[in-house]
């Protein structure tokens, strides 16, 4: 699985000291994603545009802002995240995703 | 500063526990490149391909498998790893990569 005709930012994003890191591609439609791994632990992100967030590798899981419980994803599936809005995340195994945006 | 019209493999490659990570890319010329983080720590790779890692964010002291000592290099800085060869690597600062093979 790759992504071809991309534009890929040299700098990498740095998050939580370095356990969530990522790279940024700008797609032939002009869409920007990011390819990230995430390391085992708990963070919490906010968001400006809609997310949704596909897991290549991994387990985590996820709680969003107007929810009371947790919710488990691995490798294959993914989640979505409104925008202007934030979500926790526990990571248990090492997380390697594709996060959409708008 | 960017790649374009490349190929991205969209599954992260990890060593080490995850503490190196890196995103494969192909250029329109067919030359293959990782761009990686590697955490503090110190790890030892081994080469097939001769390498030059060009560094983009970070700080590490680096021991090529001939060399009696370690030399530094930052951010801006490349240092060349002959191919079937080994290097010891410590990073002291987040480490942000990029692996120019051949």
């Amino acid at each position: 699985m790759s992504f071809k005709n991309v534009e890929v930012k040299t700098r990498a994003n740095v998050y939580h000291g370095g356990k969530v890191t990522s790279r940024t591609i700008i797609t032939p439609e002009g869409e920007m994603k990011t390819l990230g791994v995430m390391l085992p632990g708990t963070y919490r992100f906010s968001t400006q545009a809609p997310e949704v967030m596909e897991l290549s590798q991994g387990h985590c899981r996820v709680k969003l802002a107007d929810q009371q419980s947790w919710s488990d994803y691995q490798a294959g599936q993914s989640f979505s995240v409104p925008g202007n809005s934030h979500f926790e995340i526990e990571v248990t195994d090492l997380l390697d995703y594709i996060c959409h945006f708008g």
